[in-house]
Protein backbone atom coordinates (compact mmCIF):
# COMPACT_ATOMS: atom_id res chain seq x y z
CA UNK A 1 0.00 0.00 0.00
CA UNK A 2 1.36 3.22 -0.97
CA UNK A 3 0.35 6.26 2.24
CA UNK A 4 1.07 9.45 1.01
CA UNK A 5 1.67 11.75 3.90
CA UNK A 6 1.29 15.67 2.77
CA UNK A 7 3.09 17.93 5.62
CA UNK A 8 5.42 16.16 7.24
CA UNK A 9 5.61 17.71 10.66
CA UNK A 10 4.13 16.51 14.07
CA UNK A 11 1.21 15.42 13.19
CA UNK A 12 2.14 13.94 9.81
CA UNK A 13 5.38 12.45 11.19
CA UNK A 14 4.01 10.57 13.85
CA UNK A 15 1.10 9.03 11.41
CA UNK A 16 4.22 8.00 8.91
CA UNK A 17 5.81 6.51 12.01
CA UNK A 18 2.78 4.66 13.20
CA UNK A 19 1.90 3.54 10.38
CA UNK A 20 5.04 1.82 8.92
CA UNK A 21 5.16 -0.07 12.43
CA UNK A 22 1.95 -1.25 12.53
CA UNK A 23 0.81 -1.79 8.90
CA UNK A 24 2.42 -4.50 6.11
CA UNK A 25 3.62 -3.48 3.03
CA UNK A 26 3.74 -0.05 3.26
CA UNK A 27 5.21 2.87 1.53
CA UNK A 28 5.35 6.08 2.75
CA UNK A 29 5.64 8.96 0.75
CA UNK A 30 6.26 12.43 2.35
CA UNK A 31 4.98 15.54 0.12
CA UNK A 32 5.79 19.05 2.29
CA UNK A 33 6.52 22.40 0.41
CA UNK A 34 8.95 22.94 3.48
CA UNK A 35 11.96 21.09 1.54
CA UNK A 36 13.84 21.52 4.66
CA UNK A 37 11.54 19.31 6.58
CA UNK A 38 10.62 17.11 3.52
CA UNK A 39 14.48 16.50 3.79
CA UNK A 40 14.47 16.02 7.93
CA UNK A 41 11.41 13.72 7.62
CA UNK A 42 13.57 11.45 4.86
CA UNK A 43 16.83 11.29 7.20
CA UNK A 44 14.40 10.63 10.38
CA UNK A 45 13.40 7.98 8.74
CA UNK A 46 9.74 9.15 8.96
CA UNK A 47 9.26 8.82 5.28
CA UNK A 48 10.78 6.26 2.70
CA UNK A 49 10.78 8.14 -0.37
CA UNK A 50 9.65 12.24 -1.21
CA UNK A 51 7.16 13.18 -3.78
CA UNK A 52 5.65 15.49 -5.63
CA UNK A 53 1.85 16.58 -6.24
CA UNK A 54 1.28 15.03 -9.52
CA UNK A 55 2.39 11.55 -7.97
CA UNK A 56 -0.80 11.06 -5.86
CA UNK A 57 -2.37 9.34 -8.84
CA UNK A 58 -0.40 6.13 -7.42
CA UNK A 59 -1.55 6.71 -3.76
CA UNK A 60 -4.06 4.78 -2.00
CA UNK A 61 -4.35 6.53 1.15
CA UNK A 62 -3.18 10.39 1.64
CA UNK A 63 -2.84 12.02 4.65
CA UNK A 64 -3.74 15.91 5.20
CA UNK A 65 -1.97 17.51 7.90
CA UNK A 66 -1.11 21.16 7.04
CA UNK A 67 -2.50 23.86 8.45
CA UNK A 68 -6.43 24.36 8.07
CA UNK A 69 -6.37 27.56 5.69
CA UNK A 70 -4.21 25.35 3.30
CA UNK A 71 -6.45 22.08 3.65
CA UNK A 72 -8.48 24.92 2.21
CA UNK A 73 -6.72 25.43 -1.12
CA UNK A 74 -5.09 21.85 -1.31
CA UNK A 75 -7.91 19.18 -0.77
CA UNK A 76 -9.98 19.87 -3.95
CA UNK A 77 -6.91 19.75 -5.65
CA UNK A 78 -5.28 16.62 -4.06
CA UNK A 79 -9.58 14.45 -4.69
CA UNK A 80 -9.00 16.08 -8.21
CA UNK A 81 -5.57 13.99 -8.78
CA UNK A 82 -5.88 10.68 -6.81
CA UNK A 83 -7.38 7.48 -8.39
CA UNK A 84 -10.98 6.13 -7.14
CA UNK A 85 -9.43 3.72 -4.94
CA UNK A 86 -7.53 5.91 -2.67
CA UNK A 87 -9.14 7.47 0.21
CA UNK A 88 -7.71 11.05 1.37
CA UNK A 89 -8.00 11.54 5.28
CA UNK A 90 -7.12 14.99 7.14
CA UNK A 91 -6.34 15.75 10.93
CA UNK A 92 -7.39 19.58 10.55
CA UNK A 93 -8.76 21.08 13.72
CA UNK A 94 -11.83 22.60 11.84
CA UNK A 95 -14.59 20.49 9.86
CA UNK A 96 -17.10 22.90 9.22
CA UNK A 97 -15.80 24.75 6.32
CA UNK A 98 -13.65 22.21 4.73
CA UNK A 99 -16.58 19.93 4.49
CA UNK A 100 -18.51 22.48 3.24
CA UNK A 101 -15.64 23.44 0.61
CA UNK A 102 -15.65 19.53 -0.68
CA UNK A 103 -19.37 18.77 -0.58
CA UNK A 104 -20.12 19.18 -4.38
CA UNK A 105 -16.53 17.78 -5.38
CA UNK A 106 -16.87 14.80 -8.22
CA UNK A 107 -14.40 12.85 -5.76
CA UNK A 108 -16.32 13.92 -2.53
CA UNK A 109 -16.47 9.74 -2.06
CA UNK A 110 -12.88 9.35 -1.57
CA UNK A 111 -12.43 11.82 0.84
CA UNK A 112 -12.73 11.31 5.06
CA UNK A 113 -12.98 13.94 6.95
CA UNK A 114 -11.08 13.06 10.41
CA UNK A 115 -9.67 15.23 13.96
CA UNK A 116 -7.18 13.02 15.59
CA UNK A 117 -7.16 14.57 19.28
CA UNK A 118 -3.15 14.10 19.61
CA UNK A 119 -0.55 16.45 19.67
CA UNK A 120 1.80 18.13 21.31
CA UNK A 121 2.99 22.13 21.92
CA UNK A 122 6.00 21.39 19.63
CA UNK A 123 6.06 21.15 16.07
CA UNK A 124 8.10 19.74 12.57
CA UNK A 125 9.06 16.66 11.71
CA UNK A 126 11.57 16.59 14.75
CA UNK A 127 8.87 16.86 17.09
CA UNK A 128 7.21 13.26 15.14
CA UNK A 129 6.51 10.43 18.01
CA UNK A 130 6.58 7.25 18.12
CA UNK A 131 2.53 5.79 19.48
CA UNK A 132 1.09 9.17 19.19
CA UNK A 133 -2.03 8.45 18.27
CA UNK A 134 -2.23 4.97 20.43
CA UNK A 135 -5.73 5.30 22.69
CA UNK A 136 -6.35 8.84 21.27
CA UNK A 137 -10.04 9.84 20.04
CA UNK A 138 -9.81 9.89 16.06
CA UNK A 139 -13.07 12.06 15.43
CA UNK A 140 -14.65 11.50 12.12
CA UNK A 141 -17.36 13.33 10.39
CA UNK A 142 -19.54 12.87 7.72
CA UNK A 143 -18.85 8.91 7.37
CA UNK A 144 -21.91 8.61 5.08
CA UNK A 145 -20.62 10.87 2.66
CA UNK A 146 -17.78 8.24 2.33
CA UNK A 147 -17.72 5.58 -0.07
CA UNK A 148 -17.75 2.57 1.90
CA UNK A 149 -14.68 0.15 0.76
CA UNK A 150 -12.92 3.57 1.40
CA UNK A 151 -14.46 3.91 5.08
CA UNK A 152 -13.16 0.34 5.57
CA UNK A 153 -9.28 1.24 4.58
CA UNK A 154 -9.29 4.06 6.43
CA UNK A 155 -10.34 2.50 9.32
CA UNK A 156 -8.51 -0.51 9.34
CA UNK A 157 -5.29 1.98 9.57
CA UNK A 158 -6.80 3.63 12.29
CA UNK A 159 -7.61 0.85 14.26
CA UNK A 160 -3.83 -0.46 13.39
CA UNK A 161 -2.32 2.46 15.30
CA UNK A 162 -4.65 2.21 18.22
CA UNK A 163 -6.96 5.19 17.68
CA UNK A 164 -10.69 4.72 19.14
CA UNK A 165 -12.92 6.47 16.56
CA UNK A 166 -16.26 8.73 17.15
CA UNK A 167 -18.44 10.08 15.09
CA UNK A 168 -19.97 13.56 14.73
CA UNK A 169 -21.57 16.27 12.20
CA UNK A 170 -19.03 18.81 11.29
CA UNK A 171 -21.03 21.50 12.80
CA UNK A 172 -21.06 20.45 16.48
CA UNK A 173 -17.88 19.19 16.08
CA UNK A 174 -16.74 22.62 15.81
CA UNK A 175 -18.97 24.04 18.77
CA UNK A 176 -17.46 21.42 20.87
CA UNK A 177 -14.03 21.24 20.44
CA UNK A 178 -14.13 25.49 20.83
CA UNK A 179 -14.81 24.57 24.11
CA UNK A 180 -12.53 21.66 25.11
CA UNK A 181 -9.46 22.59 22.77
CA UNK A 182 -9.51 26.12 20.79
CA UNK A 183 -10.46 27.94 24.19
CA UNK A 184 -7.94 26.30 26.18
CA UNK A 185 -4.92 27.33 23.59
CA UNK A 186 -6.60 31.27 23.88
CA UNK A 187 -6.81 31.22 27.96
CA UNK A 188 -3.05 29.83 27.86
CA UNK A 189 -1.10 32.33 25.52
CA UNK A 190 -3.27 35.38 27.13
CA UNK A 191 -2.38 34.04 30.51
CA UNK A 192 1.36 33.88 28.77
CA UNK A 193 0.83 36.69 27.77
CA UNK A 194 -0.39 39.11 31.20
CA UNK A 195 2.57 37.50 33.17
CA UNK A 196 5.11 38.34 30.47
CA UNK A 197 3.94 42.20 30.14
CA UNK A 198 4.33 42.46 34.15
CA UNK A 199 7.37 40.46 34.65
CA UNK A 200 10.06 42.86 32.65
CA UNK A 201 12.40 40.67 34.78
CA UNK A 202 12.41 37.07 33.27
CA UNK A 203 14.65 35.53 36.02
CA UNK A 204 12.16 37.01 38.45
CA UNK A 205 9.18 34.65 36.44
CA UNK A 206 11.83 31.75 36.20
CA UNK A 207 12.23 32.21 40.29
CA UNK A 208 8.63 32.21 41.70
CA UNK A 209 7.30 29.98 39.23
CA UNK A 210 6.66 26.96 39.92
CA UNK A 211 5.48 23.49 38.06
CA UNK A 212 1.57 24.89 38.53
CA UNK A 213 2.32 28.32 35.66
CA UNK A 214 4.34 25.68 33.58
CA UNK A 215 1.26 23.38 33.21
CA UNK A 216 -1.16 26.19 32.95
CA UNK A 217 0.91 28.51 30.44
CA UNK A 218 2.27 25.33 27.90
CA UNK A 219 -0.48 25.63 25.02
CA UNK A 220 1.17 29.35 24.61
CA UNK A 221 4.29 27.66 23.03
CA UNK A 222 1.71 26.13 20.06
CA UNK A 223 2.38 27.56 16.92
CA UNK A 224 0.95 30.76 15.68
CA UNK A 225 0.75 29.33 12.20
CA UNK A 226 -0.87 26.49 12.81
CA UNK A 227 -3.67 28.42 15.04
CA UNK A 228 -4.35 31.57 13.91
CA UNK A 229 -6.40 29.36 10.82
CA UNK A 230 -8.07 27.21 13.18
CA UNK A 231 -9.41 30.52 15.29
CA UNK A 232 -10.31 32.66 11.92
CA UNK A 233 -12.09 29.28 10.70
CA UNK A 234 -13.98 28.77 13.84
CA UNK A 235 -14.58 32.38 14.67
CA UNK A 236 -18.42 31.97 15.32
CA UNK A 237 -17.59 29.44 18.02
CA UNK A 238 -14.80 30.50 19.89
CA UNK A 239 -16.10 34.31 20.03
CA UNK A 240 -18.69 32.43 22.02
CA UNK A 241 -16.44 30.41 24.69
CA UNK A 242 -14.40 33.66 25.09
CA UNK A 243 -17.60 35.06 26.31
CA UNK A 244 -18.71 32.76 28.57
CA UNK A 245 -15.03 32.36 29.81
CA UNK A 246 -15.04 36.46 30.21
CA UNK A 247 -18.18 36.31 31.92
CA UNK A 248 -16.96 33.60 34.50
CA UNK A 249 -13.96 35.57 35.42
CA UNK A 250 -15.46 38.87 35.74
CA UNK A 251 -18.05 37.09 38.20
CA UNK A 252 -15.44 35.49 40.51
CA UNK A 253 -13.26 38.72 40.31
CA UNK A 254 -17.22 40.61 41.25
CA UNK A 255 -17.09 37.79 44.46
CA UNK A 256 -13.97 38.35 45.59
CA UNK A 257 -14.46 42.91 45.26
CA UNK A 258 -17.42 42.12 47.37
CA UNK A 259 -15.67 39.81 49.96
CA UNK A 260 -17.99 36.81 49.35
CA UNK A 261 -15.70 34.09 49.70
CA UNK A 262 -17.95 31.48 50.77
CA UNK A 263 -19.24 32.09 46.88
CA UNK A 264 -15.29 31.73 46.35
CA UNK A 265 -14.84 28.84 47.60
CA UNK A 266 -17.99 27.00 46.22
CA UNK A 267 -16.89 28.15 42.44
CA UNK A 268 -13.80 26.03 42.89
CA UNK A 269 -15.49 23.36 44.67
CA UNK A 270 -17.87 23.01 42.10
CA UNK A 271 -15.16 22.77 39.50
CA UNK A 272 -13.02 20.39 41.31
CA UNK A 273 -15.71 17.90 39.82
CA UNK A 274 -13.42 18.20 36.55
CA UNK A 275 -11.16 15.69 38.48
CA UNK A 276 -13.32 12.97 36.98
CA UNK A 277 -13.34 14.37 33.54
CA UNK A 278 -9.16 14.33 33.71
CA UNK A 279 -8.41 11.37 35.43
CA UNK A 280 -10.50 9.57 32.18
CA UNK A 281 -8.03 11.53 29.80
CA UNK A 282 -5.29 10.29 31.64
CA UNK A 283 -6.74 6.90 32.22
CA UNK A 284 -5.66 6.46 28.06
CA UNK A 285 -2.35 8.04 28.88
CA UNK A 286 -1.65 5.49 31.70
CA UNK A 287 -3.04 2.66 29.57
CA UNK A 288 -0.24 3.41 26.82
CA UNK A 289 2.64 3.63 29.80
CA UNK A 290 1.53 0.22 31.48
CA UNK A 291 1.31 -1.58 27.88
CA UNK A 292 4.99 0.17 26.96
CA UNK A 293 5.94 -1.45 30.04
CA UNK A 294 7.44 1.77 31.60
CA UNK B 1 17.33 18.04 66.43
CA UNK B 2 13.71 18.01 66.97
CA UNK B 3 11.91 19.30 63.92
CA UNK B 4 7.99 19.75 64.49
CA UNK B 5 5.37 20.19 61.61
CA UNK B 6 2.31 21.11 62.11
CA UNK B 7 0.00 20.68 58.92
CA UNK B 8 0.70 16.98 57.72
CA UNK B 9 -0.64 17.13 53.94
CA UNK B 10 1.18 17.23 50.81
CA UNK B 11 3.96 20.10 51.95
CA UNK B 12 4.23 19.58 55.57
CA UNK B 13 4.46 15.78 54.83
CA UNK B 14 7.00 16.09 51.83
CA UNK B 15 9.12 18.49 54.27
CA UNK B 16 9.36 15.77 56.54
CA UNK B 17 10.15 13.04 54.67
CA UNK B 18 13.23 15.41 52.95
CA UNK B 19 14.74 16.55 56.34
CA UNK B 20 14.57 13.10 57.69
CA UNK B 21 16.51 11.86 54.73
CA UNK B 22 18.96 14.73 54.50
CA UNK B 23 19.23 15.64 57.91
CA UNK B 24 21.39 13.44 60.44
CA UNK B 25 20.11 12.83 64.08
CA UNK B 26 16.46 14.20 63.18
CA UNK B 27 13.32 13.78 64.90
CA UNK B 28 10.41 14.46 63.17
CA UNK B 29 7.00 15.42 65.37
CA UNK B 30 3.62 15.68 63.56
CA UNK B 31 0.64 18.32 64.94
CA UNK B 32 -2.73 18.13 63.00
CA UNK B 33 -6.01 18.89 64.13
CA UNK B 34 -6.98 16.50 61.63
CA UNK B 35 -6.59 13.06 63.38
CA UNK B 36 -7.18 11.41 59.94
CA UNK B 37 -4.22 12.78 58.74
CA UNK B 38 -2.09 12.47 61.44
CA UNK B 39 -2.62 9.36 62.06
CA UNK B 40 -2.17 8.18 57.85
CA UNK B 41 1.52 10.73 58.55
CA UNK B 42 2.41 8.68 61.15
CA UNK B 43 1.73 5.25 59.46
CA UNK B 44 3.73 6.24 56.54
CA UNK B 45 6.15 7.35 57.74
CA UNK B 46 6.62 11.17 57.07
CA UNK B 47 6.21 11.50 60.87
CA UNK B 48 7.93 9.53 64.21
CA UNK B 49 5.95 10.76 66.80
CA UNK B 50 2.55 12.78 67.06
CA UNK B 51 2.42 15.58 69.41
CA UNK B 52 0.30 18.53 70.78
CA UNK B 53 0.78 22.08 70.64
CA UNK B 54 2.23 22.28 74.29
CA UNK B 55 4.73 19.93 73.06
CA UNK B 56 6.28 22.39 70.83
CA UNK B 57 8.75 23.86 73.97
CA UNK B 58 10.77 21.41 72.87
CA UNK B 59 11.17 22.09 69.17
CA UNK B 60 14.30 23.04 67.60
CA UNK B 61 12.66 23.64 64.06
CA UNK B 62 9.19 24.40 63.49
CA UNK B 63 7.32 24.04 59.93
CA UNK B 64 4.04 25.55 59.69
CA UNK B 65 2.21 24.31 56.35
CA UNK B 66 -1.43 25.27 56.92
CA UNK B 67 -4.05 27.66 54.76
CA UNK B 68 -2.92 30.82 55.51
CA UNK B 69 -5.90 32.18 56.99
CA UNK B 70 -5.37 29.29 59.83
CA UNK B 71 -1.42 30.77 60.21
CA UNK B 72 -2.95 34.23 60.98
CA UNK B 73 -4.38 32.47 64.09
CA UNK B 74 -1.95 29.95 64.73
CA UNK B 75 1.36 31.29 64.18
CA UNK B 76 1.33 33.87 67.47
CA UNK B 77 0.37 31.04 69.56
CA UNK B 78 3.72 29.42 68.19
CA UNK B 79 5.80 31.97 68.99
CA UNK B 80 4.10 32.48 72.20
CA UNK B 81 5.45 28.76 72.86
CA UNK B 82 8.78 27.75 71.57
CA UNK B 83 12.16 28.24 73.10
CA UNK B 84 14.38 30.86 72.12
CA UNK B 85 16.56 28.53 70.19
CA UNK B 86 13.89 27.21 67.61
CA UNK B 87 13.37 28.58 64.89
CA UNK B 88 9.88 28.99 63.80
CA UNK B 89 9.59 28.67 59.74
CA UNK B 90 6.29 28.49 57.11
CA UNK B 91 5.02 27.65 53.87
CA UNK B 92 1.97 30.38 52.95
CA UNK B 93 1.41 31.53 49.39
CA UNK B 94 1.16 34.86 50.91
CA UNK B 95 3.34 36.71 53.19
CA UNK B 96 2.18 40.52 53.85
CA UNK B 97 -0.90 39.61 56.18
CA UNK B 98 1.11 37.02 58.52
CA UNK B 99 4.32 39.32 58.63
CA UNK B 100 2.25 42.23 59.57
CA UNK B 101 0.33 40.32 62.19
CA UNK B 102 3.53 39.01 63.99
CA UNK B 103 5.40 42.23 63.27
CA UNK B 104 5.37 43.91 66.78
CA UNK B 105 4.99 39.78 68.86
CA UNK B 106 8.23 39.68 71.48
CA UNK B 107 9.59 36.42 69.60
CA UNK B 108 9.83 38.01 66.14
CA UNK B 109 12.95 36.74 65.82
CA UNK B 110 12.30 33.35 66.01
CA UNK B 111 9.94 33.78 62.84
CA UNK B 112 11.92 32.94 59.11
CA UNK B 113 8.57 33.90 56.83
CA UNK B 114 9.26 31.37 53.92
CA UNK B 115 7.20 30.63 50.80
CA UNK B 116 8.70 27.13 48.94
CA UNK B 117 7.72 27.13 45.23
CA UNK B 118 6.58 23.74 44.89
CA UNK B 119 3.59 21.66 44.96
CA UNK B 120 1.06 19.67 43.28
CA UNK B 121 -2.36 19.64 42.70
CA UNK B 122 -3.35 17.21 45.27
CA UNK B 123 -3.50 17.44 49.39
CA UNK B 124 -2.79 15.38 52.43
CA UNK B 125 -0.36 13.14 53.74
CA UNK B 126 -0.85 10.30 51.14
CA UNK B 127 0.12 13.17 48.78
CA UNK B 128 3.56 13.52 49.91
CA UNK B 129 6.31 12.83 47.65
CA UNK B 130 10.20 12.32 48.55
CA UNK B 131 12.25 15.46 46.29
CA UNK B 132 9.30 17.63 45.69
CA UNK B 133 11.75 20.63 47.27
CA UNK B 134 14.75 19.66 45.21
CA UNK B 135 15.64 23.15 42.94
CA UNK B 136 12.96 24.82 44.01
CA UNK B 137 13.08 28.28 45.06
CA UNK B 138 12.31 29.32 48.69
CA UNK B 139 11.34 32.26 48.51
CA UNK B 140 12.59 34.61 52.22
CA UNK B 141 11.05 37.24 53.38
CA UNK B 142 12.31 39.89 55.90
CA UNK B 143 15.47 38.16 56.53
CA UNK B 144 16.63 40.62 58.51
CA UNK B 145 13.85 40.30 60.90
CA UNK B 146 15.14 37.08 62.18
CA UNK B 147 17.88 36.29 64.58
CA UNK B 148 21.21 35.39 62.33
CA UNK B 149 21.98 32.49 64.09
CA UNK B 150 18.41 31.02 63.39
CA UNK B 151 18.62 32.19 60.11
CA UNK B 152 21.52 30.02 59.68
CA UNK B 153 19.73 26.66 61.33
CA UNK B 154 16.62 27.33 59.16
CA UNK B 155 19.37 28.05 55.89
CA UNK B 156 21.10 24.98 56.66
CA UNK B 157 17.95 22.75 56.50
CA UNK B 158 16.63 24.31 53.27
CA UNK B 159 20.05 23.42 51.48
CA UNK B 160 20.42 20.02 53.04
CA UNK B 161 16.80 19.31 51.07
CA UNK B 162 18.37 21.46 48.27
CA UNK B 163 16.46 24.03 48.14
CA UNK B 164 17.55 27.53 46.34
CA UNK B 165 17.00 30.59 48.00
CA UNK B 166 15.22 34.12 46.96
CA UNK B 167 14.95 37.02 49.11
CA UNK B 168 12.08 39.46 48.45
CA UNK B 169 10.09 42.12 50.64
CA UNK B 170 6.25 40.74 51.64
CA UNK B 171 4.88 43.06 49.41
CA UNK B 172 6.79 42.51 46.35
CA UNK B 173 6.17 38.69 47.21
CA UNK B 174 2.68 39.10 47.23
CA UNK B 175 2.18 41.43 44.31
CA UNK B 176 4.67 38.85 42.28
CA UNK B 177 3.46 35.89 43.49
CA UNK B 178 -0.48 36.85 42.60
CA UNK B 179 0.78 37.32 38.73
CA UNK B 180 2.79 33.62 38.28
CA UNK B 181 0.24 31.34 40.97
CA UNK B 182 -2.57 32.88 41.82
CA UNK B 183 -3.71 33.68 38.43
CA UNK B 184 -2.98 30.75 36.98
CA UNK B 185 -5.12 28.87 39.70
CA UNK B 186 -7.90 31.18 38.66
CA UNK B 187 -7.76 31.02 34.63
CA UNK B 188 -7.71 27.16 35.22
CA UNK B 189 -10.85 26.86 37.33
CA UNK B 190 -12.74 29.19 35.00
CA UNK B 191 -11.82 27.30 32.27
CA UNK B 192 -12.93 24.31 34.00
CA UNK B 193 -16.24 25.81 34.89
CA UNK B 194 -16.85 27.53 31.17
CA UNK B 195 -16.27 23.68 29.58
CA UNK B 196 -18.44 21.50 32.88
CA UNK B 197 -21.42 24.12 32.25
CA UNK B 198 -21.64 23.58 28.19
CA UNK B 199 -20.52 20.06 27.90
CA UNK B 200 -23.37 18.30 30.37
CA UNK B 201 -21.98 15.09 28.85
CA UNK B 202 -18.63 14.10 30.02
CA UNK B 203 -18.28 11.40 27.95
CA UNK B 204 -18.04 14.64 25.45
CA UNK B 205 -15.44 16.25 27.51
CA UNK B 206 -13.69 13.14 27.80
CA UNK B 207 -13.53 11.69 24.42
CA UNK B 208 -12.96 15.39 22.74
CA UNK B 209 -10.58 16.73 25.25
CA UNK B 210 -6.96 15.71 24.68
CA UNK B 211 -3.70 16.62 27.12
CA UNK B 212 -3.64 20.00 26.20
CA UNK B 213 -6.76 20.86 27.87
CA UNK B 214 -5.75 18.64 30.45
CA UNK B 215 -2.82 20.48 31.03
CA UNK B 216 -4.32 23.93 31.01
CA UNK B 217 -7.35 22.95 33.37
CA UNK B 218 -4.48 20.93 35.73
CA UNK B 219 -5.07 23.24 38.77
CA UNK B 220 -8.59 23.18 38.78
CA UNK B 221 -8.05 20.16 40.25
CA UNK B 222 -6.75 22.50 43.46
CA UNK B 223 -8.23 22.57 47.40
CA UNK B 224 -10.44 24.97 47.49
CA UNK B 225 -9.85 25.37 51.69
CA UNK B 226 -6.46 26.03 50.52
CA UNK B 227 -6.94 28.79 47.93
CA UNK B 228 -9.96 30.52 49.48
CA UNK B 229 -8.15 32.35 52.13
CA UNK B 230 -5.06 32.96 49.45
CA UNK B 231 -7.49 35.12 47.25
CA UNK B 232 -8.70 36.77 50.63
CA UNK B 233 -5.48 37.61 51.93
CA UNK B 234 -4.15 38.79 48.50
CA UNK B 235 -7.25 40.16 47.34
CA UNK B 236 -5.78 43.49 45.95
CA UNK B 237 -3.23 41.87 44.06
CA UNK B 238 -5.40 39.19 42.46
CA UNK B 239 -8.01 41.54 41.23
CA UNK B 240 -5.56 43.68 39.77
CA UNK B 241 -4.35 40.86 37.66
CA UNK B 242 -7.49 39.70 36.23
CA UNK B 243 -8.20 43.15 35.43
CA UNK B 244 -5.21 42.64 33.23
CA UNK B 245 -6.31 38.98 31.90
CA UNK B 246 -9.76 39.81 31.01
CA UNK B 247 -8.66 42.86 29.63
CA UNK B 248 -5.99 41.28 27.18
CA UNK B 249 -8.71 38.24 26.98
CA UNK B 250 -11.27 40.98 25.62
CA UNK B 251 -8.80 42.59 23.33
CA UNK B 252 -7.67 39.11 21.69
CA UNK B 253 -11.28 38.56 20.94
CA UNK B 254 -12.04 42.11 19.68
CA UNK B 255 -9.24 41.57 17.38
CA UNK B 256 -10.97 38.06 16.18
CA UNK B 257 -14.05 39.98 15.96
CA UNK B 258 -12.60 42.70 13.38
CA UNK B 259 -11.16 40.03 11.30
CA UNK B 260 -7.84 41.37 12.45
CA UNK B 261 -6.04 38.07 12.04
CA UNK B 262 -2.88 39.60 11.53
CA UNK B 263 -2.58 40.85 14.62
CA UNK B 264 -4.18 37.55 16.34
CA UNK B 265 -1.16 35.94 14.85
CA UNK B 266 1.16 38.34 16.32
CA UNK B 267 -0.50 37.77 19.62
CA UNK B 268 0.53 34.90 19.63
CA UNK B 269 3.87 34.97 18.29
CA UNK B 270 5.18 37.22 20.86
CA UNK B 271 3.79 35.23 23.39
CA UNK B 272 5.76 32.05 22.44
CA UNK B 273 8.71 33.71 24.15
CA UNK B 274 7.83 32.27 27.11
CA UNK B 275 9.27 29.14 25.83
CA UNK B 276 12.36 30.21 26.85
CA UNK B 277 10.88 31.14 30.92
CA UNK B 278 9.50 27.70 30.65
CA UNK B 279 12.77 26.05 29.59
CA UNK B 280 14.25 27.52 32.17
CA UNK B 281 11.96 26.12 35.28
CA UNK B 282 11.53 22.63 33.03
CA UNK B 283 15.50 22.78 33.07
CA UNK B 284 15.17 22.67 37.14
CA UNK B 285 13.02 19.43 36.66
CA UNK B 286 15.56 17.82 34.22
CA UNK B 287 18.44 18.52 36.52
CA UNK B 288 16.50 16.21 38.93
CA UNK B 289 16.05 13.68 36.69
CA UNK B 290 19.01 13.33 35.65
CA UNK B 291 20.44 13.18 39.18
CA UNK B 292 18.41 10.32 40.08
CA UNK B 293 19.84 8.58 37.43
CA UNK B 294 16.07 8.33 35.57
Amino acid sequence: MKVYIIGTGLIGGSFALDVKAEVKDVEIFGIDHNEKHLQEALEAGLIDHKAGFDDLVNADFVYLAIPVDASMEILPKILDVVNENCVVTDAGSTKEELCEKVAKHPKRRNYLAGHPIAGTEFSGPTAALHGLFKYKTNIICEIEKTAFKLQEKALEIFHAIGMRIRYMDPVSHDRHIAYVSHLSHISSFMLGKTVLEKEKNERDIFDLAGSGFASTVRLAKSSPEMWTPIFRQNKKNVIETLDEYISNLKHFRQLMEANDFEEVFQEMHKTNHIKDVLNGITQNENLKILENGK
